[in-house]
Parts: structure tokens; C-alpha cells; sequence
């Protein structure tokens, strides 16, 4: 977490994950820990990154207008580079690719974001393979989505790649969300 | 807020209603103030009831499993009331109709709720005029949903009705959010 991240990068996913109280269990981290929030007013409690554990571990990084801020923020970067090389998997909602994208870790990977934002965030490296069409992209354990509610999809989608499509159409339905299944095309593209 | 609420419940309309800074503003607020959480594990801090200001306001109330201890809580419920009375519009979430049907607030009114708890939220007040069809329902200045996502489809038919339907198809385009308009067939009605 980081100041103005946006609400439902970070709230769409902790939905579908956090539900999921059999396999997944969430923790909110920052630099500094206490509370973070952002230009909607929401104030989440977080903990300092130096108090993660060392077992099995998933990253999502959100976007939001505080990426702005943040792509030049060394401190933050580094973090997210050291947890990602250590995390099992990686995610990014929205502009959060921008903030991996500008720490290397997606070079020569695919790699998807907000299609508003595209241009801005493409600039951050051009050493990333970015699809300016897909609502989410996979590489590896690499998993980035493109604007705020995509995020969910991409949950959603990551479900399906772990536990299949039946299990991540049962949280959908749960939710009563109606998931979007095709990572491929983002009807949001901007034409 | 309440202990385990639903996460979706809250964040959805609030990244909703929070992007539009220039018409909204939002704060949170508990009985006893400071950090809520949830089985979840999303830690939102909050403010005391008490020290919200007389200007005015619309409360929104989340469901989540919470609710079924809270519908037991007389404090909570004659807070609920209170504030209701004195708000210019009340909304709520899923099981979050069951506090305010529980706090007498929408006797003879139209209402909804989560289709999977219909039957649990229907006992706890039978002078309600409950709708299992809707996806939400609006009566004078009751807005009630159905379950977790429909709350963002509910606050973009608010945000119609308030602002017109293309501010909200506006906003729903901004979030990358496939809006459901349609808020009298919930496809996830049980058969």
C-alpha cells in the first residue's frame, strides 16, 4: 500500500481472496505501516514490510493516481522488487504494472494495465512486451490487469488457474459479480 | 461499520462515491471508533457515531456475516435509526437491510436484500415489503441491494437518479465496471 492507491484495486481482489479463508489469508503492507490512505478518503490499517514472514507468498500491487508519485520513489521500488523475486506469484491491478514495469521485474514479459493510462505507463519501460487489448495478461507468475474493476476479473481468473474455473465461477456467483472470463479482450479499450 | 463486515459491501460504492470528490466525501464510522475488521481481515480505521457533524448526509450500511450478531445489538441499531432519520438518503448492502429492517426503518416500505440470506432477512421483520426479484430497490429515500457487487450497481443507479444517467454510465466507463443497469431482475436469484 502506498498514499492514494485506488480503492477498488486493492478492495475488489481482498473480497474475492479474502473470503477464502482455506487458502489465502490477507495482510496490508507499507513503507512506513500505520494508517494509509488515499484521495477517496479510505483509511486502511497497514504494517510495516519488515514484519512479513518468510513462508509462501502472493504480492498485489494497486494502482491509482499515487503511481505518479511512486515510480519515483527508490525505496518503495526496491521493496517491491525484493518481495516479488521471493513471492510465488505477483499481481498488479490498474497502474500497479507501471510500478513493476519501472522496476524491471516485468523485462521482457507480457504485461497489460489501464487503458486510460496506457501511454504514461508504457513509457515507464518499453522493455516490457505490453497488450494494450487484454483485460488481464499472464507470463509466468506475472499477472497484471488493466483498470480498477479488472482486477476482479483477474482474481477471478487467477482462481480458475489455480483451482479451476468451476471453483472461480462458485466465488463469482457468491459475490453475485458478474465475472468477465475473457482475459483477451478488455471492452474498455479505448478506441 | 460492525466487525466482520462485508468487504465488497463497503469499497465498492466507496471507490464509487469517493472518485467524485467535488460531491462527495467519505468517512467511516463505528460505536466504539478505531480499527474495524472483518473475517476477512481488511482493517479499515474508523471514527465514533459521535463525532460526526450535523451537515448533510446519506449513511450507507454493509451486511456481511456481522449482521447476524448485530441485528442483537440495541445500540447499534438505535444509532442506525438516529442517523437515519436525519440523513438525507440511507443505503444499504446485502444483509445491511436486515439492520435497518430490524430498526423498524422500512416498515411498509419496498426493500431487497441478499438472495442467498432472503429467507433470514425476511424473518427479521415481516411489515417489510420485500422484493427477491430486485437487484436493487428504491423507496423515498431507501435504497436497499442485493448481494456484495450489486451494491456498486446500486450506487451508480444513485449516482443516475441523482446526476443523470450518463454522469453514471461516465463513471461506471472510468472504473472499467460493465454496469447492470437494470435494477428490478437480479440474475442471481436463486431458482
Amino acid at each position: 500500500m502506498f498514499d492514494d492507491y485506488e480503492t477498488l484495486d486493492v478492495f475488489g481482489p481482498a473480497e474475492i481472496f479474502g473470503r477464502l479463508v482455506d487458502q489465502y489469508s490477507l495482510k496490508f503492507y507499507s513503507l512506513e505501516g500505520g494508517v494509509v490512505t488515499n484521495r477517496h478518503k479510505v483509511p486502511i490499517m497497514t504494517e510495516k514490510f519488515e514484519t512479513m514472514g518468510n513462508g509462501p507468498k502472493i504480492i498485489l500491487v494497486p494502482g491509482g493516481m499515487g503511481t505518479r508519485k511512486e515510480v519515483n520513489n527508490p525505496q518503495l521500488l526496491d521493496k517491491i522488487e525484493e518481495l516479488s523475486q521471493t513471492s510465488d506469484y505477483v499481481l498488479s491491478v490498474c497502474t500497479g504494472s507501471a510500478l513493476l514495469a519501472k522496476s524491471g521485474l516485468l523485462d521482457g514479459k507480457k504485461a497489460t494495465s489501464n487503458k486510460r493510462a496506457f501511454s504514461w505507463v508504457v513509457s515507464q519501460n518499453s522493455e516490457v512486451d505490453w497488450d494494450k487489448k487484454a483485460r488481464w495478461k499472464v507470463d509466468g507468475k506475472y499477472y497484471t490487469s488493466s483498470g480498477v474493476s479488472a482486477g476482479m476479473d483477474m482474481a477471478l481468473g487467477f482462481l480458475a488457474d489455480r483451482h479451476g474455473i468451476d471453483f472461480a465461477r462458485k466465488v463469482a456467483k457468491e459475490i453475485e459479480y458478474n465475472w468477465i472470463e475473457d482475459k483477451d479482450n478488455d471492452n474498455f479499450v479505448a478506441e
